[in-house]
């Protein structure tokens, strides 16, 4: 059987690319990962994803957990054969959601006791419950369980939070156990505090993971801040492991991400954005609900391959959206998540051969062009 | 250019299959149109809906009049190119709808005025004015606009009401003109009254029409006084026309229609029910909101090759359609009219083999088993 492991190919300034291999599959790095909430991306089929070039899915504990609870997942076969997804999964840990999601939370040494959003049911998430809960999801890249502060805090709070996830870090590596083919993840917080990233690095690296989240950013403390941390935390984190940024982002923050040595990362944008009439293309966000489109028949974006563009206007993606149809978001769902996977494409090549600053200098230069001249 | 033509291969009973030839393809008869009402059938992509063996869709013309408005389809094209869906379409005249959904209608010799349903704009439509909405779309098979009272209402109203559909129909020939490759068809009025029908059909056929709809059923009266009035209605029509029921229906009235001689019907039912949680199979129908289902390891359908019976248990259906995911919509409509086109291809296949009494005996006898036994 094919264990886990990472190689790096090649880097370009601190960007890096390479493979990560799993028994269900290889992950191109830099990676972007569509998020599959529910056991399912929104508004997509799945093979539709595999079709965009995601190599990888994240499922998240916290709703499965709830609905329709990881025993009966376990039950039926696993995540991958209920939501018909082969290739890699990584699940989160639970505990950023029960903070953003779940009321009437309690949070105490041992772990933390919340109220479902769904149905107002008590439950409980421990490090070695939700490694129990991540095992049943069936999950090839498990996150240790952690807990960030919303910022802006004290240091004091951070740093204590900080150092709860370690010891929680700790817990989920020894609960996680002997799997083969499986990797946990540890995840480095510490807020903007680089002081407090090098004290969380060093405590998960004398722990020891198959690969390590920068966590604690995306969280609303703007660009130049997460990019001011991301300028030194990855290089807290082994050079010869993944590096997954949690929760990000928009085209450029990957980009500048990417810039900064990491090679994983996941957001909800491109699906949420697709629901909401929105289009991320070369040029920049379109806003097809904007009149400006109804009688525009050009596609999307040129030259792009995906469905929405090669077959519809822009008439057509206007006019769907501001009919409600289920097709607009199937649509603009599509062409975001093909955008993210060609932008992780490009990079990858660049990075291959070196030339990731003259890339950068294009990305933004055509993102400056803003989207093309009203018809 | 291939011209609008029918022709009728076999027969069993009543019932007929054989071929409409369009220049945009061929339609097999007994055929079933699913539902684009805005330019898109609700929740599937226009490749998927031919995937199910559809040769023909239906548009409306009261609600594509409205949004995005018949001029702009035009200028973008046609309705084909905007909706990407180049096998034939369906247009009606808008009249029925009119009656449904719209408020503040005046009815007159000329035609009717209303206001629209989104916005409250004032409209019109004539019989002159729906031949150049339904060109402009580009519409291969046109109806002519009608006029039909919700029952019961008296006789008398009945009949008026089915005289003024029938001079509509003969300013509708007269502005349709001659336009080689597109089929204009007669719309049969005349309520539940044999008399009235059999009058309806002189006139229309005394105009001459390229097909012959059955109108006015499927709007309340219920299955056993619809089969009365279609035990003798399509007979009143020429033989060597399409006859199309406009409107139906569920699996039992389809077979029974095309039993009665009927060629061609249209529904949204596949795409509704597939919305909210509602699965059609040989078996009956299925309701996967029920929690029966949510343990359930095994298929929607024993042997149904579609993506949601291939790919997915019952309790992801479930799953998906109690967490209000856009896949439970997408992959129940995508059943639903695999199974439509199933039964449709069922049906041909038993009329040309002139077996068509032993495959209805079949069908009732598999729907009275029910479904599954619960797990």
């Amino acid at each position: 059987m094919t264990q886990f492991s990472f190689s790096l190919a090649a880097g370009s300034g601190k960007a890096r690319t390479g493979t990560i291999s799993t028994p269900r599959g290889q992950i191109r790095t830099p990676a972007f990962m569509p998020v599959g909430t529910a056991a399912t991306v929104k508004g997509m089929m799945p093979e539709s994803v595999a079709e965009t070039g995601a190599d990888i899915l994240l499922g998240n504990t916290y709703h499965l957990m709830l609905r329709p609870g990881a025993e009966r997942i376990d039950r039926l076969g696993g995540l991958h054969r209920f939501m018909n997804w082969e290739k890699p999964i990584l699940t989160d840990s639970g505990g950023f959601q029960v903070m953003s999601l779940a009321g009437l939370r309690k949070l105490t040494e041992d772990g933390v006791t919340f109220k479902s959003h769904i149905d107002g049911s008590r439950h409980e998430l421990t490090p070695e419950r939700s490694m129990e809960i991540q095992r049943l999801l069936g999950s090839d890249i498990v996150m240790a369980f952690d807990e960030c502060p919303a910022l802006p805090v004290p240091k004091e709070r951070i740093a204590a939070s900080m150092q709860l996830s370690m010891r929680w870090a700790a817990r989920s590596r020894e609960a996680f156990g002997d799997r083969p083919g499986h990797a946990l993840f540890g995840i480095q917080q510490g807020g903007l505090e680089p002081d407090l990233r090098e004290e969380s690095a060093k405590a998960l690296t004398d722990i020891g993971f198959e690969g390590y989240a920068i966590g604690g950013l995306a969280v609303g403390e703007g660009q130049e801040a997460m990019f001011g941390c991301l300028d030194t935390a990855p290089d807290m984190l082994p050079e010869d492991k993944p590096r997954y940024l949690m929760g990000v982002g928009k085209p450029d923050d990957i980009v500048g991400a990417v810039k900064r040595g990491v090679d994983m990362m996941d957001c909800v944008l491109p699906s949420r954005s697709g629901r909401t009439g929105q289009a991320w293309t070369r040029r920049g966000q379109v806003n097809l609900k904007n009149a400006r489109h109804q009688d525009d028949p050009r596609p999307l974006e040129e030259g792009c391959t995906c469905p929405a563009c090669r077959n519809y206007s822009r008439a057509y993606l206007h006019h769907v959206f501001r009919s409600n149809e289920m097709i607009s978001g199937m649509l603009l769902t599509w062409h975001n998540l093909h955008y993210y996977q060609l932008l992780m494409s490009e990079m990858r090549a660049a990075i291959a051969d070196d030339t990731f600053a003259a890339f950068e200098e294009k990305f933004h230069a055509t993102r400056a062009l803003g989207d093309v001249e009203r018809i």
